[in-house]
């Protein structure tokens, strides 16, 4: 039986990125290890749409995240933290260590933070230097208005730290246009590599607070990154030969144009959501993103069980809902190295799961909305 | 013509950990990542010779040594630092952020720190509640005798801390037996693997000072890991592939003995410095170790430019000094997966590099040498 993998990170890795890895290791400190890194810095730059610094720190994503904050964040500034779900609590646990003043905007688990509440909390909270948001809240599949967030952020004296892990690359963000100052993300979602690479922007304004703020960190440091990149080079031993494959898989995203990416994966989402629809059940995001698909588990059905057997009978690996959530919702990833005719084969398979488990729907109601949507363009 | 990598990290990796790192992405929490982990655990105990916690941090080994020092160390506290070259100036540069009171205890570059300077320090210094050491003080060759400093520690409230990450696996370190308390080592030097990965051991004394230290980091919080470690897992999303890659180049290392692979590497080490004498080049190590061999540049040859011609000529990659000793040493490495016939034929290369330079020296004289010391067993 074949093995898919539908988490929402990590994510399938393309072929040639896999063999790349699998090349005898070279030394991080040669002139052609400056020149990939280098490259691959210019292609982070075209994915994020920026022409800021994009640092590469060997960490998984929250290790990018912590940077972000111990590094622009003194103890007892204040901070709006808009939180939507488990990684809102993410930022919200970072904050907390580094002794932040945080101002919490929460919505429940599947709602997402308006603008307004946004535009209500930086009127109410003037002093706060900081907004952490996140893109993709990928456990539950919500997707926030951060061109709206940062045009608010904008006016303000506040810098706006963006959690883009499964967003970037799978969602529209534009890091310079929507005045995003720190976005921060993972090699292991729509970038397409495994995880172990941390990348994070940093906009002037961001650069300013970084300086600004008293130096209580050391390998998570972004001034010492910042110097490092401006001669591509890192501070500390990188994972080369990550940075060496995802040259290779950016210059697969470059290839394809970062439009036609944002594109791809609205198609994705777009028909993913049809044919959830036709099939009688419900999304749990109040407003999807287009890197995963949540699904409410319908009452009666055991939603853990169901996914064991997605898992054991067909192959497909679908991720369940984190702590509180576990079987209360499922969700399926389409980001990265993943296309419209491989989630056709993973709703065609829950299909068939669904029905075995006695749950009424018509055989063929989600593939079919599925291709209509992807017929209709 | 071929490539061969003799730099002190990263090092060449087997073959079959590099097939492994091409194989298709798995989901990092899944049960069969569980059993991966522990594994690996299991043999990383067996390498460090400790019955204790090893930690896993997706990192470089930078990121292990912040998290020993960030997690155990309060601002203002005292600790003994000792240093021999740039990787003790490595702790001296974490320390410093972290706010310790350092005392420093330093030697010239190419000398080692003795146990009576140690044990001078801690009479000096009773409210220490630290030591920072180097097993294999990378930047120079030298080796210190770690079970001698922890025999002087262990009498005191201090915790040993040291840095293991090119020595472990390559020289003897008896985690328990020598009361090393934290030993923090990385994935690209005697363990076979790329970057990406540090491994941290914990002893009980080390665990009590950590829970009696505020918390001031997150991502490198080793409480955390510690935590998530006792269920076979890890806080936050790890490097896995690398884990799984690490996993084959330990069972590797427990299929040949950690006793064997001790006397491989003291074989290659005494070869290596035979060849060296024979060839009429000095030792820079005082008190060299069995990790790498570093040779002091004769007086007027050109070191960067010998190690150039060197890897263009026959692609052998060694590794120059470091910032003020670049050009003055050479540093060739002999950990890892290689083996004694990989070094004579860098030694070959070099003979003849040098020769074409102009250096008096008897063709043959290093792999002569080098061959006797072998056969000598």
């Amino acid at each position: 039986m074949k093995s898919r993998l539908f988490t929402p990170g990590p994510t399938p890795v393309p072929e040639e990125t896999l063999l790349e890895l699998a090349k005898p290791v070279t030394y991080h400190r040669s002139a052609e290890a400056k020149v990939i890194l280098g490259e691959m810095t210019e292609d982070l730059k075209y994915v994020f749409q920026t022409i800021n610094p994009v640092l590469t720190l060997t960490a998984s994503g929250t290790g990018g995240m912590d940077a972000a904050i111990s590094g622009t964040i003194a103890p007892g500034e204040k901070v709006i933290l808009l939180t939507a779900g488990r990684w809102g609590e993410r930022w919200k646990g970072i904050l907390k260590a580094y002794n932040a003043n945080t101002v919490v905007v929460e919505v429940p688990y599947g709602k997402h933070v308006s603008p307004a509440m946004l535009e209500a909390a930086l009127a109410a909270n003037p002093d706060a230097v900081a907004v952490c948001s996140t893109l993709s809240e990928t456990s539950t599949g919500v997707g926030h208005d951060l061109e709206a967030f940062g045009r608010l952020v904008a006016k303000t004296q506040a810098i706006l730290i963006v959690d883009a892990i499964s967003g970037l690359g799978a969602m529209e963000c534009r890091t310079d246009e929507w005045h995003l100052d720190i976005v921060v993300t993972g090699s292991q979602k729509a970038l397409m590599l495994p995880p172990g690479l941390a990348f994070v922007s940093l906009s002037e304004k961001a650069r300013r607070k970084l300086d600004a703020t008293p130096i209580r960190n050391f390998y998570l440091d972004l001034r010492r990154y910042l110097k490092s990149i401006a001669e591509s080079d890192t501070p500390f031993t990188p994972a080369n030969t990550l940075i060496k494959a995802q040259r290779l898989s950016l210059k697969k995203i470059r290839a394809e144009g970062i439009e036609n990416l944002w594109a791809r994966h609205a198609r994705m989402g777009t028909a993913c959501r049809a044919a959830v629809a036709a099939m009688g059940l419900e999304l749990f995001a109040d407003r999807p993103n287009n890197g995963l698909t949540v699904m409410i588990v319908p009452p009666g059905i055991d939603g853990s069980g169901i996914l064991k057997k997605l898992e054991k009978q067909h192959g497909y690996k679908l991720a369940d809902g984190q702590d509180a959530m576990k079987g209360k919702i499922w969700r399926l990833s389409h980001m990265g190295y993943t296309d419209a005719f491989d989630v056709l084969g993973a709703i065609a398979a829950l299909e068939l799961i669904l029905l075995e488990s006695g749950f009424a729907l018509n055989p063929g109601a989600g593939v079919t909305a599925f291709q209509r949507s992807l017929a209709a363009g």
